[in-house]
């Protein structure tokens, strides 16, 4: 039986100077070759569901043969988690500075060719030794040697940073506003895609746009394309996935326990585990290039009734939704059906029935093949 | 076919100077003794569903034998519609002073017992017009002779009363958070609530607390009991219900077309309509005390997978919800069961997973009877 | 020197776990017999003031000869005080509910005449012991022993009120938005208001609605009518104020010690402190009757320019304010000047300079005296 | 005397149907070589005295003999201004998706290149105007043909920066939180700073961060670079600036009658009129680099009482502000004194005493030199 242990760590603190804490689980594996993981949940303060995945996993390792480390760390986010303003959680954005929380890792792209200069011959172990060390020691020097400080966000951002970098494998938690299940997958771990129980990838490329795994894949990606233009090859250990388990401001331990199951296969895959039963559930997968997944914005304000299913292909010219506008009513046209000249896979809409002229109403596949 | 015409209601402005406006349509019946209607919608900014019943009733009456007047009116909180904060609706309460836009309509009790002693020996007819006259003269002293002004609700709340109080039947469309159908019903109109097919039926006394149903019947039940005091029996004619919907910030058309054919069917039952097709639905309907309408505070923080199906007894001891607290876990119980030792139906729970320790997690009916 | 104990009192928890914590300062008097003392800062998010207050005045009860026990709470709201939305702090309401922070304390009237009953021949002390214990104990059973709970603010609510009605003297610290120094007195109290530095003071009646002044006097001026009823007298021990400092989300620590020594001279006045330097300052003290304390509600919405001067006496006819609406210029009226036509003393505007139609402009005294 | 025209621009509108507009007034001029002018206000909810100002400037104008046209537009966001939470205006960001209202703007630097090489040999006059019609052309394209639409703050930013790129001047009016005046100024456009009434310069470079000024002298700048690398000199007509006014929240119609008077100062030195009594005041004018421009982050959570005077350089140690935690008295230190190595210009601070770990306490001018 698998054991964990447990910390706390400490992320800021708020005006009353009450502390902001994060609690980390460490477990151990057997075998210090296996890859290591890093798993995290609730970035965004509504996207809740994933600590209940983090509760199965803990509960399903317990039988586990554990060959790599696994660090999990739920409630990642103390401040969204608790940024409530009405009855819902806010907590997608500092409720200060309005910044994505989910935008403020890093990545600092002008470090990669120095240390690739320097290690043009140097073996593959002591490459990877020394980058993830230069990764590590480049957040530390954020963390601890600025005096003109941090912001709230990169804070927490960095401190998780520093955990996610020490591993090999990252997964970040979300979900969708009403969304059916995806993934994000940098486009060179494509195969990996497969073993989870998702059925919607999306393919993103090698830019940073400051999430965490952007911030933890972009830089070996960098590193192998540097090393390529030195005509090394290099493949990339490095895997990061943000894993979008369906709808936010909802906890389901039932179905917690299947995405933990899912999760499991792709670590069964990767050889951080070694229990047969956990393999990829047969389904159809589709793929779809970051360039293509589009978000259509409402072309007026008004109070949608959402028609199209998550997830199958919506034919050309079928409403995605209709939107009521009483106002028009005697003098206008009271619903607006919306529909798109291509085929699409809707695969998420926003959370509310109320939306203003430019609300982000759906975001599809507008192109997609299968996986 | 029936006719409508259609009116735009200045109701306050922004601080850009944009007007605050509210859309009323009339639709005028065959029959001048025949009971007039108001309805309205979307008081509270999330709950939106009733503008698309209205939708949905103007389409009926369209095809219907009408004998009494409605009016109707959609997005009756013009602040409330558009106050966004994160993707979802707050429009609960004002923004700027915390409070709930449905408890700042008007009733003057101390109004009832001069204009009883004045019409002690008036006919029925004299004092129903008195009456209903001396309601909008108070409301229109309130709107127009105050020179240290109104607040930006009791401004929206009053126009909209001014319309309620000359109807016969008043009806407000409200949604619960995430929520079953419900009925809000003053204590001597239980007949009545069969007709609508709602199955919970909450009976309310005579108190005032600020809501729209109140201040439209609370003054009638008033003066019934005055003149009862005197030895005079006194019929009530008015009679005003706050419809739950079902969950806020969804807008359901098929739905709304049901709802809209339970409306009617009241209407058919008072007179309103010719129309012998709408009739209530058979279903068990269950009746409850508002004092017996018990809200369930959570007795933790943390984040909530909710159990219990709506509408159904719940025995002693079954499960309400499972709260997860992720960072008990490895020192403490991760998973926290909420039951009651009594049964009870639960009518409606919170619209988010997470929960501060004292948030209001469920509404149930605490005792209940067949209505 | 005086000596203080420090505590951490839990009175909640969030979504996270993340406890609600609030630290409590206990100084101890050399004279059990001198008044108690309870003070409390911060119970809405914005008015810090108070917190400086409070370290100003343990560092001045340093050098103080201290006859009567002193608890001092800042931070009383820690939910309120880290409830920030943009730049500012919100934590005048509960973000979920609306409800205002300061209207969740507890008076249960109706045990009142009961007690009375059992104690027509008691004497004063043991009807003082009795009754304080009766108000403990009820709070007691609020927060002990309800099977649904309660709300997240009454829980902080009634944790503060326990240690409030342990003490004789009772100072909840407030600020206004923009505002001047002003008092909230009962009016039994009157002569007590003169001791502070505070030049306007509001006299406040008999009447409960849920702020911590009124719920702990509430309960012994109501003790007294009672006795008076059954023809006993009975002399008030208790005094409860809530004291205005200034303006909101500004800590000035400068002003916060001329705050603490006018709070020192009325404690020199009741004798819990017996320092002779802490004396009122001259100056004119106006009064007026809460009935009398009038907002002016904004006529139109636009952006205030605030014209006039706090503290002193406004003629009739000069301007409050002037309303700026450039909306309206080339076809209407761009400035819209305010004016009232009675004298009134204004005492507190809003906090910004754009307000709806119905926004609450200024507070004014629009009848008052010299205290 | 001058006049001018109205018109209302619809610029989106809210889920209720509610329309978004904004006012514009157009003056013209009697000279059509004369530069022309677009000036707008209160693009951010809270900050509004540039309403005032435009006010206080279509006044001035009234006497003044204008030879270049004048747009003026003040409540350039009409879902800004009135965005409500708690007594402050938020409107610094979209409510719904967390982006701020001043980074929506639009840059195709891709477009440059390729007009370059078509115009090599063109004439200044036809590549002024040429150009102005691909600016032109491409927000019309963008508000015009996009089957997937805009966002909101899309749709409202191309509509004003649609009547911008038709003016050779264009002043954008801001405040910062609790602020001094100061200027931003495209680096090439410093001779121009010394005109205005504002002791403070930022120079800016040629970054486009989706700012209004960046995205109208950007495309000028760019253009002016790349006919350089061609050997061919481009003397830049058009001058953006953002005007940062003082403080938010406040609207003072003197201080803005001061404020109009400095830009007609500007205005005559560009010769957009002519009326030789707006000069420059004389003061001390410091200059920065928008590199040297940093915030300091607050290193604790805590309460602020901001110490050091706006505008004046601040030596080195000497204290910016002192923080207060009063949860530390009696443990810790319950007073913290922030201070920097280096002499600074402390430019603007918070709004609010109370901030987290790593809110933005300051900003300061970290080098500067006379202008």
């Amino acid at each position: 039986m698998t054991n964990f242990s447990k910390e706390v760590m400490h992320v800021g603190e708020m005006a009353s100077g009450a502390k902001l804490t994060v609690p980390v689980y460490r477990l151990k594996g057997s075998d210090a070759t296996a890859p290591s993981v890093y798993i995290q949940a609730n970035m965004h303060g509504a996207e809740v569901q994933g600590n209940a995945v983090i509760l199965q996993m803990l509960e399903l390792l317990k039988a586990t043969d554990l060959k790599g480390d696994i660090t999990l760390v739920p409630y990642a986010n103390p401040v969204g988690c608790n940024h409530k303003n009405g009855e819902y959680t806010l907590g997608r954005f500092d409720p200060i500075t309005g910044v994505n929380w989910n935008r403020m890792f890093h990545f600092n792209e002008a470090a990669i060719a120095p240390f690739v200069a320097t290690h043009l011959d140097s073996n593959i172990a002591t490459i990877e030794q020394a980058f993830s060390e230069l990764m590590l020691a480049d957040i530390d020097q954020l963390l601890d040697h600025n005096i003109y400080g941090l912001t709230t966000g990169q804070r927490i951002a960095y401190q998780l940073q520093r955990l996610a970098h020490q591993a090999d494998l990252v997964l970040d938690l979300h979900t969708g506003p009403i969304s059916s299940k995806h993934l994000y997958c940098p486009e060179y771990a494509r195969e990996s895609a497969s073993y989870f129980d998702i059925p919607h990838t999306l393919l993103i490329p090698n830019d940073f746009d400051g999430a965490l795994d952007e911030s933890t894949f972009c830089p070996w990606w960098t590193l192998q394309e540097q090393f390529a233009k030195h005509g090394r090859s290099f493949k990339i250990k490095k895997e990061s996935f943000t894993v979008e388990l369906g709808s936010q401001e909802q906890i389901d331990l039932d179905v917690a326990l299947d995405d933990a199951k899912g999760i499991l296969s792709y670590l069964q895959y990767k050889g951080v585990i070694n229990q047969a039963q956990y393999q990829p559930k047969e389904m159809l997968r589709y793929a779809c290039y970051l360039k293509d997944y589009k978000a259509f914005y409402s072309p007026m304000g008004g109070m949608v009734d959402y028609l199209a299913e998550f997830g199958q292909p919506l034919p050309a010219g079928e409403p995605l939704a209709r939107i009521l506008r009483m106002d028009n009513y005697g003098d206008g046209d009271p619903l607006h059906y919306i529909s798109l000249d291509h085929e699409v896979i809707p695969i998420l809409h926003f959370a509310s029935a109320s939306v203003n002229q430019g609300t982000e109403l759906y975001k599809v596949f507008s192109k997609f093949s299968l996986l």
